[in-house]
């Protein structure tokens, strides 16, 4: 692992060593990324063929290994010897890239494997890209690759780059142009984002350690590449293009332990549409949210938008990460000042609060009409020298992490004198991001150029250089909020067993969906607190029930069809007497006959009904990602849950901790309501979270769980706990 | 007015004639914008000075008109004759630029007014913004002004520019360069915004027809200026930089008339902190709310950044408004096909539903691993002829509004060839706006330049062209929206004339608070149901009150000190007999002393007890915002209204239409409640929106109304009406 991991990390690398799978745990593809021998095997002669792109970017770019071209007409393939098959060829081969049609695939990885070929990249299309032939040949290739132990890249894809030191890059793919070196890492599950943004970022100046597209991902994916970029010397900052994740738990685990900044722009966030969902929990999760939690949860920048991701990777490949989110702005004009401050709110940063000291400093050395509070106004006549103080000054103030300094060309201003300054600064303070702001035209030109040489990002406009700083933060943010981090709860008394039995009971029946009492019982299993609950088959073991929990009690239809009882008229609260039990049986029934005629109906439920001083009604629910798993949500519940829409998620991976519960809650409106307003005692919110990081056990120890729905839950005053009042749970 | 304003407009046009005042109205500054003759007090032949930038942007930017240099020791400026004072001129003057130092500045006014000048720019700096004596001087200069009738732009602004038509610019600034010609007008109230985005412009080739420093607006303000420029041939576009907004209702009043796209970036969100106000509509409100729905209510379009500013502008400057809200998008790439079609939603416009003429003709005529529903996916290998095709294709299709195309460099792009197709459709559909995407960099740039000088914008990413025709959208959305409304409701039974008279008991009493009866029979006077209510001062007359209303009954504390009466007990509910009544008359009363030792105590209200069949409660307030005058609020109700926030807001601007009201509800969650949800009945919209129109009103007819909370409003079932539970009115 690299070892700029902090040992106070250990938590989560407990976690994660303990979890990977070994046949995918360090994933080396150093065979990759500095290979000593590469094969081309479609390798041509002829301008316009992929062949010969990829040759011609393999020497051009200056691959300092050995090249073996394969062609079966050619004896010579730029200027090098060619060969009719790999089985030619004496040397070991580290990579092969493939680039014949479809058809001669799978004859030409066997051939690879027998050679014992360690990495192939396939470069031909025409697999499941275009249908479900293409599929089967996919397949058929995946599997001679595991018989021989070999990865592959692909296939189609544009192939793959890597910078190996020296000026010297391995570019084993058919893009027009080669990347500037850098520091930058790009994945790209587009071929053509791939080529477009390497042509863009020639004039942009954006350099790159490696590009790799990762086309169909049929054997190794982004996961895999950003295992290996994590402990990458040459790269700093991992950038993703990406449509899906393949692996997502494993995913979940890799970017966990980055202490490097992993930026992705997920796209397709509109794309899946509303799911189709039976529980509150899957109503709510709008298609794109197990994305949005599993990058905010391990750490993943989630661009918005592509100048996004490359704004975030400049500024993060620049930049030191600050130490705190309050910035410091030094202008000489306020209009920008005030528009640079509204852009700081709004990214959830923070004006900085100057020490008396700072402001007193600022005071004596500024002229009387300049601002020294923050934004700290130079005014419209500041040569470089008051910029050099003012800057200064304020990053030696302890409540100052970062720094934009925004410059509005007039007729004083010192343009290089003034950039000058605000490296030496940044120099100096080699812990605190500075951002540029100049706005202007030609004026600024020269200045703005200084700046980006000595890695200071600097921009037209103030709310750029907001921007960079945020991507800044982002990063930072996490890293320092790992540090803190303990690992979900221990629960003793767990009756595990009892669980297992129930599933099996259901299971049995062909059933997806648990009655009432058995979803009660499961929960109840894993010590979360439920009312007295019994399955009464008649009127008269309903009235020996009820007197058994004691009145006033609840009766709800059961049945495994009907899952919104309230809604058909089968419950009935504060029963006080025989009388009415036998009544009101026979109604429930009767009414759920009519609501629903082929429901099956196994009798009425008895429930405890519990008093309820100053009980606030939640929600807790789970509902299963494809991609991530288990997700858990809690919030405002009751029978308005889907009105209020007042929820907050979190993606189970391998359990909730207390402070994720509590992070979950504080994020719903309804958190302010638990805490007690209007003189209203606050609620047990200990208890509730003891409930979300119970409902995170029971749902990581049991894969079989669908969804589960507990609403209300009712949450009492604090000190007296809580009670799962209604609890829904299906099996996959 | 303009002769753009369509007829449909009426309900506006009338709503503005009649009301705006008649010195403000028709504000003429076509003096300011091509003046025949200008003076230059304080013209220098000193290089450095600002008497000499100003000669030099006068002469050099190829003011055609006479031109007077007016300074006391020089006899030729600029080669020109120099005069000592205005009134050695005999040729009348139209406009008189200031630099003189601010205490010779009230002299010159003078001098000007005089002379009979028509405008002023008064350059000069040392007024309000350095302190009391400077504001002091500037009130007396305002006075001047008035005198003789006399407009000013200033003081303390860089000037402005006018583009005059035939390359001539009258350029009255200090500004280092000037502007390019073009169809945008920027007026901005941050001089060094002006100038270092002037600089800016230059380099990015965009034009202005007008630029105005607007200062410290002592006189002519923002308004003003936008008034006039609605009516300016030369100008397309009007943007603004502003920190505040000098006459709020008049800037709706104008605004609302304005057919030309209006673009502000309003800095200062943050700035104004969280106002201190006692009822919910002013704690809900955020201190930027009312300048954000002015902007939307009058269909301004306010700019979230700089960038945003100039994007907007620029698309509005070069294309057509579309006719709704649908999109194509045309790739050779699927990557950032899909990354567009994120944008697309995420920006609140729509992927166009192809007719299926349009899919087949797509189908029939691309390759058959193009995909031919939107986006459609010309692939790779496109030249121009495909482009050219699905371009034409899709922009025939009347489901298509306006088109993005993409391209994404391959090798066999061709990129003037795919351009030039793409300028010959839009002109071909001069409805439907057409913007493109091309990603790269060397590659694409003179394809995009082609694109640009044929107006149409171009950028580097999908993202940007979205935002682009978003601008388009938003403009055309408001203006889609005005030709379908009508004027607030009218009132036939108002008894105007008993809240006058309720209004004047409470000025007499030294008081701001109204009693909680004095506040239930203002609103019954404007018509809005209330329960019934009397004020008892004694335990008996309680009784006597309770037998008159009927049993059950509530009981309220009646104190104008006591605005929040439930949080010290000072509410009973359901109170059902007279023994009742007398015992918690003492009670309530013992409470309120005990809680409230100094509030003075008027006794209790008796109050009907509504009955509560599937009653909503919500809430409707009204604050005053100090910019644009009373602000109207409705949403969730009850005890809960602060943490559940689910509230929206309206500027009453000359009451509030049946539709706004609608639009108002509906922009709130609980309008999904009121719509009847899980089998519940639906609530009695209707009603809602009276009450709401009713309060509008009330706040248009009495001013000094400062705030207004009804909450809760029971809104019962559909047909059986509201009722307002507890009013609270304070005036000003």
């Amino acid at each position: 692992m690299n070892n700029l991991l902090s040992a106070k990390r250990t938590y989560h690398l407990t976690k994660r060593v303990f979890h990977i799978s070994p046949e995918k745990n360090d994933v080396n593809l150093d065979y990759f990324f500095n290979p000593r021998s590469v094969a081309v095997v479609g390798a041509s002669n002829k301008k316009g063929k992929v062949g010969y792109s990829v040759m011609r970017n393999i020497i051009d770019d200056g691959f300092k290994g050995k090249i073996f071209p394969i062609n079966l007409r050619e004896e010579k393939i730029f200027g090098l010897k060619c060969y009719c098959s790999l089985t030619e060829i004496e040397d070991p081969i580290d990579v092969c890239v493939v680039v014949v049609p479809a058809k001669h695939v799978l004859g030409v990885a066997e051939e690879c494997g027998q050679k014992k070929v360690k990495g192939l990249i396939v470069i031909t299309a025409g697999f499941k890209e275009v249908g479900h032939e293409g599929a089967e040949l996919e397949d058929k290739l995946v599997e001679i690759c595991k018989k021989y132990n070999m990865r592959m890249l692909g296939p189609n894809v544009v192939g793959m780059s890597s910078y190996m030191g020296n000026g010297q890059i391995f570019n084993a793919s058919f893009a027009p142009r080669a990347p500037i070196p850098g520091k930058i890492a790009f994945l790209s599950q587009s071929g053509a984002m791939l080529t477009s943004i390497l042509d863009w970022s020639l004039n942009e100046g954006i350099g790159f350690s490696k590009f790799v597209s990762l086309g169909n991902k049929s054997d190794l994916n982004e996961t895999d590449f950003i295992e290996a970029l994590i402990d990458d010397p040459d790269t700093e900052v991992i950038l993703c293009y990406l449509e899906n994740i393949v692996e997502g738990e494993r995913f979940m685990d890799v970017t966990t332990c980055s202490s490097k900044p992993i930026i992705i722009l997920k796209s397709g966030t509109s794309a899946a549409g509303a799911k189709a969902a039976s529980s509150h929990t899957g109503a709510l999760a709008g298609a794109d949210i197990a994305y949005t939690k599993a990058f905010q949860q391990t750490g993943v920048i989630r661009a918005e938008s592509i100048q996004d991701l490359f704004d975030y990777a400049v500024s993060l490949s620049m930049q030191p990460t600050p130490k705190g989110k309050s910035v410091a702005i030094i202008t000489n004009a306020g209009g920008p000042g005030i528009v640079c401050t509204d852009a700081v709110e709004r990214e959830g940063l923070k004006i900085a609060n100057f020490m008396p000291e700072t402001i007193k400093k600022l005071r004596e050395n500024l002229p009387a009409e300049a601002a020294v509070f923050n934004p700290i106004d130079v005014i419209g006549d500041a040569k470089a020298d008051r910029y050099d103080f003012a800057l200064g000054t304020c990053l030696e103030d302890e409540n100052v992490h970062m720094a934009i300094v925004i410059m509005a060309p007039t007729a004083t201003t010192e343009f290089r004198k003034t950039a000058q300054a605000v490296i030496q600064h940044a120099k100096a303070f080699p812990d605190k991001p500075v951002v540029g702001a100049f706005i202007g035209g030609h004026s600024v030109v020269e200045a703005t150029i200084m700046l980006k040489d000595a890695n200071i990002p600097c921009y037209a406009f103030p709310e750029q250089a907001v921007k960079a700083l945020k991507g800044l933060v982002l990063h930072s943010d996490y890293q320092m909020s790992i540090e803190t981090c303990d690992g979900p709860p221990v629960f003793p008394n767990i009756n595990k067993r009892q669980v297992q039995e129930i599933f099996e009971t259901v299971e049995k029946d062909g059933r997806k969906v648990l009655l009432e009492p058995e979803a009660i019982s499961v929960v109840e299993a894993y010590g979360i607190p439920v009312p007295k609950t019994k399955l009464s088959t008649n009127p008269r073991e309903a009235v020996t029930f009820a007197n058994e929990i004691g009145y006033p009690i609840v009766m709800k239809i059961s049945s495994p069809q009907i899952l919104h009882k309230s809604d058909i008229g089968g419950v009935v609260v504060g029963v006080k007497s025989d009388a009415e039990v036998r009544r009101h049986y026979r109604e429930i029934v009767d009414r759920a006959v009519r609501a629903m005629p082929r429901a099956v109906i196994y009798g009425v439920e008895i429930q405890q009904m519990s008093k309820l001083p100053d009980a606030k009604e939640l929600i807790i629910g789970m509902n299963r990602d494809p991609t991530f798993g288990p997700m858990i949500m809690t919030g405002f519940g009751g029978i308005f849950v889907n009105f209020l829409q007042d929820v907050s998620f979190r993606i189970n991976h391998k359990g909730i901790t207390r402070k994720e519960a509590l992070a979950m809650i504080s994020e719903t409106k309804v958190y302010s309501l638990l805490q007690g307003v209007r003189g209203q005692a606050p609620s047990d919110i200990d208890s509730l979270i003891d409930v979300i990081c119970r409902i995170g056990k029971l749902v990581t120890d049991f894969e079989q769980i669908n969804e589960i729905d507990i609403n209300p839950i009712f949450v009492f005053q604090q000190g007296t706990g809580s009670l799962a009042l209604d609890v829904k749970i299906t099996l996959r």
